[in-house]
């Protein structure tokens, strides 16, 4: 039994080089599909191709909006390895190219060897007292229907005093559907800019680039998240994202450049 | 007149998508091209296919290890916008493909709008109070002649105690080159490697992947750069790096993503 985000970011091979797929409805922030959604539809027709099922680390380049409606993944095995095997991809709509991608795949999996964390996940009231973001027609979006996310009480957009440019909160898929890697990569651009808690005007903060790093595969349950932006130059800013799973490992670290928006 | 790091990452076109190049004798750590120096090759052929100077984010997955001797460069227009031009290529040895490439190219420059810097640049003793890493044939390696790194005196690899895996200090390149946006890619993967602080083996440690983004353009004179690990974890490390140019400015972001070294 697949999931809504498994159907919504399903994909069918044309041809060796060529997917078809769909941006589906309700995915969307003001009409444009959230970038972490349309870049799993392109991941996922990129693993095939990789023949491997893990995106251990992807960057998209997004060109222009997503909207609802057919999409075309081409993608190009630049090297098959042993261990990982890197694809370049393109994902087009009938109006032009949507997103570049290039990614390296590879089956996460067991490991023995030297671990060291210098980090500790957020600390997060339970998700029952957390700010639930339901969707409505405009702002929270649609696509905060897709998905769930409760958002520190602290760290509400749009509530409260400017604060630093932080937010945290749990993600999961509605249903019980588990978040796998390809899920992870919606994870990380899920949760309101964190521009949005700095006193900066609340506008289209659109990306330019986005890389994840899937570290782990999740254990199920809710996942802990946090974005935190420390630089707003020259009319660019970073988000840098942490996804920790419910057993206290990080399994994404994510940083995209987006730019400032013009209010 | 141009520089050593100018000469050595020259680029001249062919055709529509091709430029060929070199890597040069010298750029190698235990006789493979430095990761960066390799990108600046490529990103040079990429700006020139662009259109536009400077890589504002640029992504390289790395293949196989470069050597000295001739490389080609393809480079495919992605998107050519106003603003940003989006540029997917490889660099290519005789042998194969050394590596991907995807970036959005640009003019950095003049800009107003909000700015907030959450971070200060990394607090450094005077160069001249610096641990100098002077090239051997061994390690330090060769690659230690083409650029002038001066390393905080209490996080030099293999002296000390085992500590954080952190590694800061001051970069330029030799006889007074200026270091540009491509320069900027070398200087982000110029440092030895934070984990041979943390008490692991010390050995090749594989970068898979590395994103820069360059957010200005550098002030002449050293540039301050600070590099920390905090996931060491599944085989994988990330690498994260700050560079700060002399008037206290960010001028460039890092992350990349390597193999833990296996002794």
């Amino acid at each position: 039994m697949s999931g809504a985000f498994t159907a919504a970011s399903a994909v069918r091979r044309i041809d060796e080089r060529t997917w078809a797929g769909e941006i589906a409805l309700g995915w969307d922030i003001g009409g444009n599909a959230d970038g972490g959604y349309t870049l799993a539809i392109a991941a996922r027709a990129a693993a095939e191709a990789a023949g491997k099922p893990d995106p251990v680390t992807i960057t998209a380049h997004y060109l222009s909006p997503g909207r609802p409606g057919p999409v075309r993944v081409e993608a190009n095995v630049v090297r098959r390895g042993r261990r990982f095997a890197t694809v370049a991809a393109t994902l087009a709509s009938n109006e032009g190219p949507v997103l570049a991608l290039l990614g390296s795949f590879a089956e996460l999996g067991a490991y023995e060897g030297p671990e060291r964390v210098d980090a500790a996940p957020p600390r997060l009231p339970a998700p029952e007292d957390c700010y639930l973001l339901e969707p409505t027609e405009t702002l929270p979006p649609p696509f905060m229907g897709r998905v769930e996310l409760r958002l520190h009480p602290q760290e509400v957009p749009f509530a409260g005093p400017a604060g630093p440019p932080r937010v945290s909160g749990w993600f999961r898929f509605p249903g019980g559907e588990p978040v796998d890697p390809l899920g992870l990569l919606v994870a990380v651009d899920a949760f309101p800019p964190t521009v949005f808690r700095a006193g900066l005007p609340v506008a289209w903060t659109p990306t330019l680039e986005l890389t994840a790093h899937i570290r782990a595969r999740p254990q199920p349950g809710w996942l802990r998240c946090a974005f935190t932006t420390r630089f707003i130059t020259g009319g660019f800013l970073e988000e840098d994202g942490e996804v920790w799973d419910s057993s206290g490992r990080l399994v994404a670290q994510s940083r995209q450049l987006a730019l400032v928006p013009r209010g």
